[in-house]
């Protein structure tokens, strides 16, 4: 049976900010049947990630030189149902979880792609929660950072997808943690409804040096950093003797190229710092630990889950464009199609 | 006793390039004999190090609150001879090292000071070589570092007192080496006496990402940085994946609190770069292990030791400033007096 699978693709290169009209919605002729004696898997799309860095991707040099091709389906963290199968790893009817694209349907050959047992939870929670954004969170946070009861935690984008869950496990552990964020609503929701200690508003709060002195008054042991830049720079001025910085991200520089943190090397040197960049990819052998102890922390309650779900294929590119307007809080994911 | 003890201060804080005149010798009545009941042991100096870092103890503000006062003595690792003790663990007559200053005589509690046995090598060695220098380029490079034969090692800096010894291990290893230094005189010494596999000028090649490119076809996998600033973005830009950078010392930002680095964030997220500052006094759980891999080495002929030694203790300013202008080859040195 073929179908006419719909994907998003980006016209050209993007070396800016992205917008709305750099991508296409494409039509594609799709079978869902598997060729006799092929070991691929054809899978209906659930839900699909919405995530800043596939936007190194997305440039005329991508990250690593890992390019998204205009015109071409663009591979992205999701939730699917198995259609057809000729892999012996997945049955028709199964959940996966892992590297599917853009789309309505997707197909692969089973490399980065998981049966999933949804575990009773929502779909959704295995993209956020539970899913890359939860492990990059868990594995940064734990990982590189090597936190102790008690220290002081600073994340930046902190009503993010990965943001708002290294500040609830920062919690959890006994930390003291504030975020910073990019609008008042986001600010209350660290404070009110995740349990940060202190949160502020960068937009308002704009001399970040200052902020960060009046929030930290003993210093900052640990910076997890999802945005580079003057933040940074902040962060390792007010930091403590022997202060951790995860990179996670650098939202703030991947549509700037000129865009940098100038580091006073003298602060990493007399205090110790370590600046630590990291893929979650290398991190897989903690999923198993991760998924078991956040689970525990959902049901319990002690985890707030924050999604921010669009509908349909279509919404794919207004979705990721907003990210770089702040428009989201928590994992932005978009629906493609009812189970 | 009482004898006249010269000494080395400055005149008032120096925020700039440090100048001769910026520095004056001072003569204070000094007693050679204990206090009845003290714990102090009176030194003699015999040889005190240079040492680029103390610039920015000099600053109005110092590194870490930490501020050599106008007009006072300044405090310098060094050797001496025991003129007088109160103290149960130094004697009379002994050698010492560690924490003297930079006058004929110093007074101490034996904080940061031990007893040296010479084990027939030249004093001196025991402030360079085998003194915090070797400690920082050991601890550096093979604890922060952490290096596997075969890697490829950029030291920059390479023919100052830390860097010449990094190149020198990390050949021991096994490593492939490359270092740059101010000086065709030096880039000579650094290929064809220490072992360097390659060196270069970086006063004449400046395009230093070029120049990076063109000594590490396979990319850095090490590097180990004296000088901050832009050889920093450039080694970084040359980085392989898992790369580590040591940052030892940052002497193009020492005298220029405008310069820093601008670093390329998603080049280190990318790449998993792990930059680390550090300070020798954390390693010296690793001093005896040090010393006795660095003395076999240098009696086999395996380290070849640079020392570039002044004369007398008015030769101090002039020996601290001309650190600043490349002047000195290897470990710099002020022989005080004669044993």
């Amino acid at each position: 049976m073929e179908v006419i699978n719909r994907y998003v693709a980006i016209k050209a290169p993007i070396d800016g900010v992205p917008k709305e009209s750099d991508f296409e919605l494409m039509n594609q002729k799709f079978s869902l049947s598997i060729k006799r004696g092929s070991k691929e898997i054809i899978i209906k799309n659930l839900y699909v990630s919405i995530d800043p860095y596939h936007v190194n991707q997305m440039k005329t040099t991508g990250a690593l030189g890992r390019t998204i091709v205009p015109g071409e389906v663009i591979n992205s963290y999701g939730v699917g149902k198995v259609i057809a199968s000729g892999n012996p790893r997945f049955a028709k009817g199964d959940y996966v979880v892992g590297n599917i694209s853009w789309g309505e349907y997707s197909i692969s050959k089973g490399f980065f792609l998981r049966k999933l047992d949804p575990m009773g939870l929502p779909l959704s929670y295995h993209i956020g929660v539970l899913g890359l954004s939860g492990l990059t969170a868990y594995a940064g946070f734990f990982d590189i950072c090597k936190p102790k009861r008690g220290e002081t935690v600073f994340v930046s984008a902190a009503s993010g997808s990965v943001g708002n869950l290294v500040g609830q496990y920062a919690k959890q552990l006994g930390c003291y943690v504030v975020g910073c964020a990019g609008s008042p609503k986001k600010v209350k929701l660290l404070k009110e409804k995740l349990g940060f200690d202190e949160a502020f508003n960068y937009k308002e709060d704009t001399d970040l040096n200052s902020a960060l002195q009046r929030y930290f008054p003993n210093g900052i042991d640990i910076y997890f950093d999802n945005v580079g830049a003057q933040m940074l720079e902040a962060a390792i001025s007010n930091m403590n003797l022997y202060g951790r910085v995860a990179v996670c991200g650098a939202i703030s520089e991947y549509t700037d190229s000129e865009k940098h943190a100038k580091l006073d090397m003298l602060s990493i040197i007399y205090k110790r710092i370590i600046i630590q960049g990291f893929i979650t990819h290398d991190y897989m052998n903690l999923f198993p630990e991760f998924v078991s102890k956040t689970v525990d922390y959902i049901l319990v309650g002690k985890i707030h889950v924050l999604e921010d779900v669009l509908i349909g294929i279509e919404s794919v590119p207004s979705a990721f464009v907003g990210v770089f307007h702040g428009n989201n809080v928590g994992k932005r994911i978009v629906k493609i199609a009812d189970d």
